[in-house]
């Protein structure tokens, strides 16, 4: 399978998970995971989504602008991001990005 | 010593080399090296300073805004950029964000 499409399926799910049922995030990351959020560094699927479900925003929508993929030998990949976060009540967009291993 | 602390030499060291030098960005790439730039995959460090010495600007400063770092098995390391890039006789700064492993 084409490994773009891989990573964009893969982008698609997190951030419709993440939209809709944040907690869910929890079967997209391992113990090993570690997340990166802002300079904080969180170890772990637990804690990973206890400060993903604990951010000050409830209601959002990612509208993913690019995804770029690269192969990364033994069959890693290393995935990146750019788009757009829309909160509930808010007008303009946040622009985010994010990395994925 | 401590891996943030590399990280963020490396990426110093990274973008004074483009912005001075850009041809010398060849000794930071290996043959096997990878740059996915604005969607488009280059591999090998030829080719790779070949398409950053052929952009459409010529001098330029990168100034940098975040430097995240993640360990990432067997020594290698996962290092995430964003900042602003300021080219000659531009007003306003780009926004740029880079990912190295």
């Amino acid at each position: 399978m084409d490994p773009d499409a891989v990573a964009k399926a893969f982008v698609e799910h997190y951030y419709s998970t993440f939209d809709a049922n944040r907690a869910g995030l929890a079967n997209l990351y391992q113990e090993g995971s570690m997340l990166t959020f802002e300079g904080q560094k969180i170890q772990g699927s637990q804690s990973i989504v206890a400060k993903l479900t604990s951010l000050p925003f409830q209601q959002c929508k990612h509208n993913i602008t690019t995804v770029d993929c690269q192969p990364s030998g033994s069959g890693g990949m290393l995935v990146f991001v750019s788009g757009n976060l829309q909160l509930a009540g808010e007008q303009h967009a946040l622009k985010f990005s994010q990395v994925f291993f």
